[in-house]
């Protein structure tokens, strides 16, 4: 284990919209491990919603970063499945891609360029490197997990496809400084009502000492945890993703605040 | 990894009705790394429904040829647990079983055997297999994995129990010509209302000229993917088990055609 | 695989309340995975009701015995995280454990001291065997995950942490002998209705001639399976986890008997 010189097989992550507990999920393991048997693979999340390509790349965005460098993210959110959507195969600094080139690797590639990290995006296009029957609705086992075990043997990008240069970006609009703070927006909503914000830690400056201004209320400090607020008090706090997040303690701020998706949030310095 | 001479260690795929999330599908985790600490394990489904063996041997039969040669398939559906039905470990080809001698391997035996593959059924019954306590109510964890994990580790069938001649077969009839094309059935309603049917592409020949008559209704020609249908149009595809499919884009063909498993199916050519 | 002299890699199981299908899961495999690449994992369950440490404390005792030695149980559900509550990470014979010191572990540490084996308990305080930034709310990534990594590659338990002798522990009633049996309670209701006791098979001495008395109702002895009782029945048995169970065939004990975790069930010789 810990003796071995060998490198350590890497590791696949999975992000579908095809639901938790959805077989087809198995057999994109049993694909994966008939070309690379030693490559470790874990769910990422089957619960995307359905087709939403902008929540395929937030998740990955503020997820990738826990990987050990090398892994692939497998991506299939993929409504233009049969159609002529071009598949995607990417290397963005030491976390990979492959899956639909829809706009779900926006977040990656964005970060990769502010970091000054390698980025290369090909269009695989090669038999060899699918599987032998490509059926017209389950690319992800036919093309995109394939591609992702083929990658994870050493078969360099470019032997995989034809450059991309013109990759399908997605609008994630960043914050604005405003002079006393930052605006910027709510950029999803959970199950729980809790709403995430495009503001990231590292524009709060470490300092709690905000007011966050969203749909008409106005909430005074940032908290720590949930646990300093009381049960149906409405908090700010920087959430484990490191963006800021505005909630209801055992409650629902999305009810609260009728907030939704692009409501602008902002941020003053107290 | 690419360069190790080494077998990879074999893949246990793991299907049973305690539904997602069960706490016991951790323990056959821990059963067969236990016996055989490099073995691959993925779930393959734990929504069959309770007790549906039925199911259990459709979901096999739909998605073990993508997984690596020497896969062992451990099925957990198991009505008569408890009561005197045998349990089975058998070689059917290249994909290998371990669960109840109820049926659930039909289609896996009958592929087998249409294809010209080895097959070999034997009844577990030596102690030094199972765990030391059976319990009467689990023998997914006191029988089934260990079972496979002995099987993975190289223990030949014929070391595990004695031949089985007379499985346990359920009746999955085969579609009939007609002259002027397939009566065939509905084999599977899933959770969003599609029809999956016994009639498979081969049958088809490649064509999308085909017109498909159920429960009074004539859809004309299939299509190639749910994007060519309109929302709420009644459309019939192959889907990604190669089966042909009657749905309803974004709707359920079940609540359309009141239909259910066993319903006729009749393709004719145009 | 079999022919290997190394031993083999440590399995890590995942318990904890975010819910089947949170994406931090799969952070916890990636955190993991970054420091100790050959680690197999599995999730043991991520449906623990929300802080319910007593519950995680149960399904720790029912099943790490079928885990090979060795293994680290890694519990995250925390209703402490973000205060003063202590991490801990031990050993208990030959299951691990980190998480919380939160009573979660309180069984596991129980039969340890039962079976005479060693235990070992310490409260990780050192950075290098954490992440670089420790959130405030999400203790499982940035610390249990990683502590439990170095556990498996070789860190010994007193170079994590220093050693606590006065864990926080959770009150777990034994069942008192009556004379013509044993006065046991109600330990856990699942989502099935099914009431789960703390009354072991041992105290049961092999026999099924007992009456259980529970919530006015009295079972005239015990079944084997479920499948010797009819449909609507009240049964009790011996269950996979080997504590006593009363159940109401294809229905919920817990509704006929308006149970709840708590309550008296008494044993008694037929």
């Amino acid at each position: 284990m810990s003796g071995s010189t060998a490198p350590a097989p890497r590791v696949i992550t999975l992000t579908t919209d095809f639901g938790c507990g959805d077989p087809e999920i198995g057999s994109l393991y049993g694909v994966t491990w008939s070309i690379a048997p030693a490559v470790r693979i874990v769910d990422l999340s089957h619960d995307v919603p359905r087709h939403d390509s902008r929540r395929a790349a937030m998740l990955l965005d503020r997820h990738a970063a826990y990987f050990p460098p090398g892994t692939i993210h497998v991506v299939v959110v993929d409504p233009g499945v049969g159609t002529a959507r071009r598949p995607m195969a990417a290397r963005f600094g030491d976390q990979w891609y492959v899956g639909p080139d829809n706009g779900a690797a926006t977040l990656l590639l964005r970060r990769a360029r502010k970091l000054g990290r390698p980025v290369e995006m090909v269009a695989p296009d090669k038999w060899q490197f699918m599987l032998p029957e490509i059926s017209d609705i389950f690319h992800g086992r036919d093309i995109f997990a394939p591609t992702a075990a083929h990658l994870a043997r050493g078969v360099p990008l470019s032997e995989i496809g034809a450059p991309i240069t013109d990759p399908v970006l997605l609008d994630f609009p960043e914050p604005q400084p405003t002079g006393r703070g930052w605006l910027g927006q709510v950029d999803e909503v959970d199950h729980f009502g809790n709403l995430g914000t495009n503001i990231h830690k590292d524009q709060l400056g470490g300092s709690s000492a905000w007011d966050v201004l969203v749909n008409g209320e106005i909430i005074r400090g940032l908290v720590l945890t949930f646990g300093e607020g009381k049960p149906g008090q409405l908090v700010a706090l920087v959430d484990s993703s490191d963006y800021l997040s505005v909630n209801v303690v055992n409650g629902s701020a999305e009810q609260r605040l009728n907030a939704r998706t692009g409501d602008t949030v902002e941020v003053r310095r107290q």
